[in-house]
């Protein structure tokens, strides 16, 4: 492995980007190519996931590649969720005791124009667009593309490739079919798909509703999120059923349904929603999907990064953070000096795996935690205690969510392990009422760990 | 649907021929379609998983279809594990506290030929061998085979298809390749795969070790089996990683290596496997392998069954308890006079799901039990315990192992989550050495199954 290797990488979404950028920091030669235009200068959204939730692993691997600033420049900060109910009554849960610890609604377009830019300041980076990865021929590192400009096909050859494609990747694909190895390898749908839908700008280009919340509208059986944006407007998401319950994607066909479900559920947010209609039945209906695989690499040829091996569900706000944490971690083991790309692919996966499977499990759980539990009085109790917990012992006490978003040190895997069983403690205590007479907080908090640590202690010998 | 449609089973396994069999039973037009040449006149074995273990999940479905009694004929019973240490040390333990508690072995091939004779007894059943399938177009419920006779390709328009067709199912790859809908599906691979080698009878034709215990070579890192056939001798099952630890599949490449191997961690079992060398080279290494799902169905189309549907490994001895109990439900729907084979499939899936995966679950945690935990003292005090709990208590005590293999009125995923509970809440009042000043077990019963109690108590609430 040398700077003269020729490194491909496909696709120049948020990870292909930012690993360009850092490969080429590094003094590697990149190709990088995309199957879409440059969405700098062409608007692909398309109705689909217009912004996303940035944290603090996010920032890490933007700080290591110099970007953190730009960033934040465009970020809007998002304290707690605020939940609204049927009635429109509305009720705040902050991300965090501490202070400073929140996260940012950012636009993905805005920040891959960001990326897409620093990484072609670099003379050892090309990128090229509308050019969609077909195949690739993992044996011979010859990746096939196709050209929408020139409708042309192509192959590029060479020395290493990076599949930074995607949930759908091509180079995971040609893993799966090609049969040279044995490949783990699940594609696992919930059984809510979703809608994107927008609350505008009021006349005054201002928000209509506060925009320091992740706005929920929890419903048991679905919810809408709504996300605020720089222009004013909020893009608001809703999570329904395909096909199951009084309310679905199948049943609901036409615009008397459509304003009768929302009537019925979400009152307040049908008011700010006023093309709903258009909305949607002209944007897509998204799939919510997992994708986890192993291995990610093959030989010293290729290797998966980024939603190609771990796709997620946006339900923890790390679907990002974790492909740019991917970033991180490569570039932790490239400073080891490893002597073949084998070794880096190999002692990458093996330190990044068990933390990718965990955010993936956690992004599920909070699919339910905030179509449902936030609602639930018991949830809600244990929450506000978290809160004071994190305000009075803001060295000492961690929520699961903390651990998670702004813990960047503390790996996935280690925060839901350690971040579960405090959740069982504190669930527990709370349901029981364990608490009540404790009234010195100093001892609620030593009784939280001790439950905390029998739990995983438990758990241990219960796994010998 | 009517017992005039044409029903297409693709696959005549031991499901694709016990669903035959119960179909033709119900009256319905059956055509199958199989790969393999027909197994009752032809040596097909070529190395792989020669006996398997029967046990009451399979025996209820054998007996639902009539062939209980032909099946016990050929079962050698096996009353517990017999655990070798590597000085030749042997220490048995009882699978249960209760007689007449126990697991067969019994011959797949010749099972296998029980249920195509039984089958074909029916004129409305037809059998069709050396058939591949290569396809299924889901639509228009059309099969595409290969025969291996005539080399010809051919083609089978039916009103239904069950796709019974084993891991490697035809029908589950066009699922996922025709993307007619979401689908959730994984293929899990352990790290260790496995090789089969022969213990032969002594020259009066008798087996050379307990024929009345299935035997564990349990070494942590890697594990021999061994199960009884009835001509005297024993089908060895080696486990052992692709290519981590100090032995592995990869680097075991000479006899000596492979002598020295044996010599070094299972001398007792190498003095009793004469052609090793020609085996261990010879016999294919086959990988382990768990498939799970969703859905299993297309409309009122097809349907997968069996291995096609949740293969598992084999550590639990239910891959085809799993897949005859399979039988047993859809009997169980179709008894429920639904209107349409659509309906049918729905319940069928939605009844039979969470059990299959729980299965799957399981079969994996006993790998790591088998070939590590049973060496374990803690764990071997537990055992011991639960043994005489079931002895003294036979109508009030069942361990986990006991739920999945001889209650099979006990739905799997029930099992699990009871199963798992009580042995992790035995395994810390073992560890904590919570019993020894309970002396009478009528007392340690009660304890048992409150902290069970708890257990399961704590994490419905920890999961809200």
């Amino acid at each position: 492995m040398t700077k003269q290797d020729n490194i491909l990488i496909i696709g120049a979404g948020l990870c292909g980007s930012l690993l360009a950028l850092r490969l080429a920091q590094r003094g590697y030669k990149v190709e990088v190519y995309e199957s879409r235009p440059d969405l700098r200068t062409t608007d692909i959204s398309a109705g689909r996931s217009i912004n996303l939730a940035l944290s603090d692993r996010g920032f890490k691997a933007l700080r290591l590649c110099g970007v953190e600033e730009k960033a934040r420049e465009i970020c809007i900060p998002m304290y707690g969720r605020l939940m609204h109910d049927k009635e429109g009554n509305t009720f705040a849960s902050n991300y965090s005791g501490r202070e400073n610890e929140y996260i940012n609604s950012i636009s993905r377009g805005d920040l891959n124009g960001i990326l897409l830019t620093e990484a072609e300041k670099h003379e050892n980076v090309n990128i090229h667009f509308n050019s969609k990865c077909t195949s690739v021929d993992i044996e011979n590192t010859v990746a096939h593309f196709k050209s929408y400009s020139t409708k042309e096909e192509f192959s590029i050859d060479a020395d290493v490739i990076f599949g930074t494609d995607g949930a759908g990747s091509a180079l995971r694909k040609s893993y799966y079919l090609e049969k040279k190895f044995l490949f783990s390898y699940s594609q696992n749908y919930l059984t809510h798909g979703y809608k994107e839908l927008e609350i505008p700008a009021d006349k005054n280009g201002k928000h209509q509703i506060s925009d320091g919340h992740l706005h929920i509208w929890p419903r048991g059986e679905y919810m809408l999120i709504a996300l605020p944006n720089m222009d004013g407007s909020f893009t608001v998401t809703l999570f329904l059923s395909y096909d199951e319950g009084e309310y679905n994607f199948k049943n609901l066909t036409s615009e008397e349904k459509i304003t009768a479900f929302f009537e019925e559920q979400f009152p307040d947010a049908l008011k700010l929603i006023p093309s709903i209609k258009d909305e949607f039945f002209n944007n897509p209906t998204g799939a919510l999907g997992t994708v986890k695989c192993s291995p990610w690499m093959y030989q010293n040829k290729t290797i998966l990064m980024g939603d190609a091996a771990h796709a997620i569900v946006p339900f923890y706000g790390q679907g990002m953070n974790a492909s740019f944490e991917d970033v991180t971690v490569f570039d932790e083991i490239l400073n080891q000096d490893l002597d073949s790309w084998e070794a880096v692919f190999k002692t990458y996966q093996n330190s990044r795996k068990e933390d990718t499977d965990a955010i993936a499990d956690l992004a599920i759980d909070n699919f339910h935690e905030m179509k449902d539990h936030v609602a639930n009085p018991v949830f809600k109790e244990k929450r506000k205690l978290e809160m004071t917990l994190e305000k009075m012992f803001p060295n000492e006490y961690f929520s699961k969510y903390s651990m998670v978003t702004f813990n960047e040190d503390i790996p996935y895997a280690e925060a839901m392990k350690k971040g579960r069983a405090q959740d069982k403690a504190l669930l527990n205590m709370v349901a029981d009422n364990d608490l009540e007479n404790i009234s010195d907080l100093k001892s609620v908090l030593k009784r939280v760990q001790e439950e905390t640590n029998e739990i995983l202690q438990e758990d241990k010998i219960a796994g010998l």
